[in-house]
């Protein structure tokens, strides 16, 4: 590793200086919100490096002192690279001007233990893909026919849906267990109840960076210009309510309670060094989403934690890699746009569950514990078929090559007990006698 | 009819004083948008009368100078009664405020026919719903079994999707016929084409009012006051990218291509004497979602009419009515929600395909022409299976009862030929090749 930044980043950071992802931070829970990076343990506030005059900004102009980073990515791909050089020089251990500058460093480094990270960017829009051949062919073969576990369609397009933006919430937030309708294996009818079955789903994100117009689709070969960045992702799943309403229309409730991100945006350009093949495409695909000659997925090492509510540590309870994913992040956006569908700066793509191949590999619980047939054991002795009130999830992600890591930090999430609604006995008492 | 404005209502207007439904309007395409009220053949510009204090709005506060309805909406129920309450005084015929102040009505009235209409409010999220039983039960009989027509969950719950809420559109906005993949029958592989099936879907849409915390549900008991107005709805749809896309995630690129609006919100108050009751939900509804002593549905007037390129006048090829919908708009936003996902001001919550009992009332060509085997022949003598390029489809609606009308006034659009892809031919060549 050349580069070195003039603050102390411990070897194993994910934030050394060749990473410096984008997040958004208070000093308090409710107070004035702007745009760090993250540099070590620290965020770096690039409002104050800003209002300095240390970046390249037209005057009267404010990128960084905004609330979400959407007005920075729609300044565009050259600026983004500009305002990274800018940053990599400004803090790199031989450049004085900040490191030598022991008021203004004071003013603009904080701990991230001390400050509070809300959303990163404003989401106008957010669609969940189903891109990973494991995760489809593991579900295929609980909830249809292992013969024919995967769907025709699935190996010809990235499959995806449209999911709920505004029910994304980052790392660190709560999530309520939903309540809805289960149908139980021997009833007539569904019953209403807390979810029995609550799951999460180990993906990724991509936020879109550029834009297009309704009506004009983005071609295979300038899809990647139109990705800004990477973050942690998981889609809390209601595996119990979704069983009952996903067909013909596909999941919805079960899905919608809560869709957790990681705090900071990790852009394309720090994840360069990581490039590598999607697995091979066969059938090959049709012409317009054909990408042969170019590395179009990473090499991201994935994993996942769950933390029971009184133990002291957590177990990792899965361990993936992004690579395995099929269908790369160019592919699903050109699919997204291909009928003229217009995506918008901000916007969250979904990579899908990212299940490897191996059983300790897979991104759900739902196959971890193939339906809670084989139940997890954790450390502290209990175990879990799904998720329990109290758990805590946590999700990890980083890149390793050369000595050089780059990392995600961590989405988590804490579960809370269901609502209590004041109907719940009567219903309950109401489907049993209907059942009778 | 007692009230009366103080200018001239056409008898069978959609817009008397007891209407006034809000929209964004400009002078010209890339004018100043502000708020208006929609009055015989006039636009009303709120803006000038906020401006001139006729309006109990705050000092600084603007609610009309504004690019969408937002801002007023979030206002509150109670001050859309007030403000409604303070425009139909000043618009009648017998309050000289407005009525004998002539500069003033010649800043504050516009001619409906020289103004352009934009999307009333911002969108964040759109849902569609699917809550015709009739709709759903012609789509079952034609692609699943005609004999269990009916999914299970359909009548236990108002089945939903996350719609694309980037693509949805004002009326008069052209369509580009969407592209992508498609199935034929006797097919080894999907081809790229341009749609070869593309419908319209008759529905209204909702507009949320007020919004949810995430994690705590909507009760049926207050779902009602959470509804703002009502829209005409036309959710295009691409049938042969549909069927061969929508298992097991549901419909994507199908829908996203587009979808538009009708420019006026017509209130709930406005509707308020056309309440009804919808169908006997038989099963009685879980507990959630019952409310079985109001009326939950309107008696809304709906039809659609084609207009080929060439054509001077258009084919009424539907008519029917809200009032069939099994759920309703109560039912549809408690769902949402029950699982703890939130609502935002200015969410539109699409109705689903509003289809009557008889085939003269299906609410989609798919329906009307039963996927082709029954094409309409339009009074030009032309035939339609599906729309063609340079179609024009309009919906219009309106109740009607005891000499008052209120109507909705209509969404239209034109159909456009598909975007050329310079792979095209290739593909198909491809796409033939592997066939033989």
């Amino acid at each position: 590793m050349t580069q070195q930044a003039f603050v102390d980043v411990a070897a194993h950071s994910d934030f050394p200086i060749q990473n410096l992802p984008y997040g958004v931070f208070s000093e308090s829970p409710t107070g004035h919100r702007r745009i760090g990076v993250a540099l070590g343990e620290w965020v770096v506030d690039l409002a104050v490096l800003e209002a300095n005059g240390f970046l390249s900004i037209q005057a009267g102009e404010s990128y960084f002192n905004q609330p979400t980073l959407n007005k920075f990515i729609e300044s565009g791909q050259h600026n983004w690279r500009k305002i990274r050089q800018e940053l990599q020089s400004l803090l790199s251990a031989d450049n004085p001007t900040l490191r030598d500058n022991d008021s203004l460093r004071a003013q603009a480094f904080f701990a991230q233990a001390e400050v509070h990270m809300h959303l990163p960017v404003h989401i106008p829009g957010y669609t969940d893909f189903y891109s990973s051949k494991e995760h489809a062919t593991n579900v295929g073969c609980m909830f249809r026919d292992p013969k024919n576990a995967l769907l025709p369609n699935w190996s010809e397009l990235p499959v995806g849906y449209n999911g709920r933006a505004s029910s994304v919430v980052v790392s660190g937030t709560p999530v309520v267990r939903p309540s809805g309708q289960i149908k139980l294996p021997n009833a007539e009818r569904p019953i209403f109840s807390a979810c029995r079955k609550l799951d999460f789903e180990l993906e990724t994100g991509f936020i879109v960076g550029k834009p297009n117009k309704l009506g004009e689709p983005i071609s295979i070969e300038n899809a990647w210009e139109h990705i800004f960045g990477m973050v942690l992702f998981n889609d809390w799943s209601a595996r119990d309510i979704q069983q009952w309403e996903y067909v013909p229309l596909g999941p919805f409730n079960a899905k919608t309670f809560a869709s957790s991100i990681s705090p900071w945006i990790v852009t394309m350009e720090a994840l360069e060094p990581f490039k590598t093949r999607t697995p091979v495409q066969e059938p090959r695909p049709l012409a317009y989403l054909r990408e042969e000659q170019v590395d179009n997925s990473y090499d991201i090492h994935l994993s996942v934690e769950l933390k029971a509510a009184q133990s002291e540590q957590s177990d990792v309870i899965c361990q993936t890699n992004f690579k395995y994913m099929y269908w790369s992040m160019a592919q699903q956006l050109t699919h997204h746009t291909v009928s003229g569908c217009n995506v918008q700066v901000g916007d969250l793509m979904g990579s899908g569950t990212i299940s490897g191949p191996t059983p300790d590999s897979y991104g759900s619980l739902l196959e971890l514990t193939w339906n809670t047939s084989k139940p997890l054991t954790l450390a502290n002795g209990q175990q879990r078929g799904f998720l329990e009130d109290g758990d805590t999830l946590i999700m990890k992600g980083y890149c390793e090559k050369d000595g050089l890591r780059i990392g995600f930090g961590e989405v988590s999430g804490t579960v809370l007990p269901a609502v209590q609604f004041n109907f719940a006995t009567d219903e309950v008492q109401d489907a049993a006698h209907e059942t009778v």
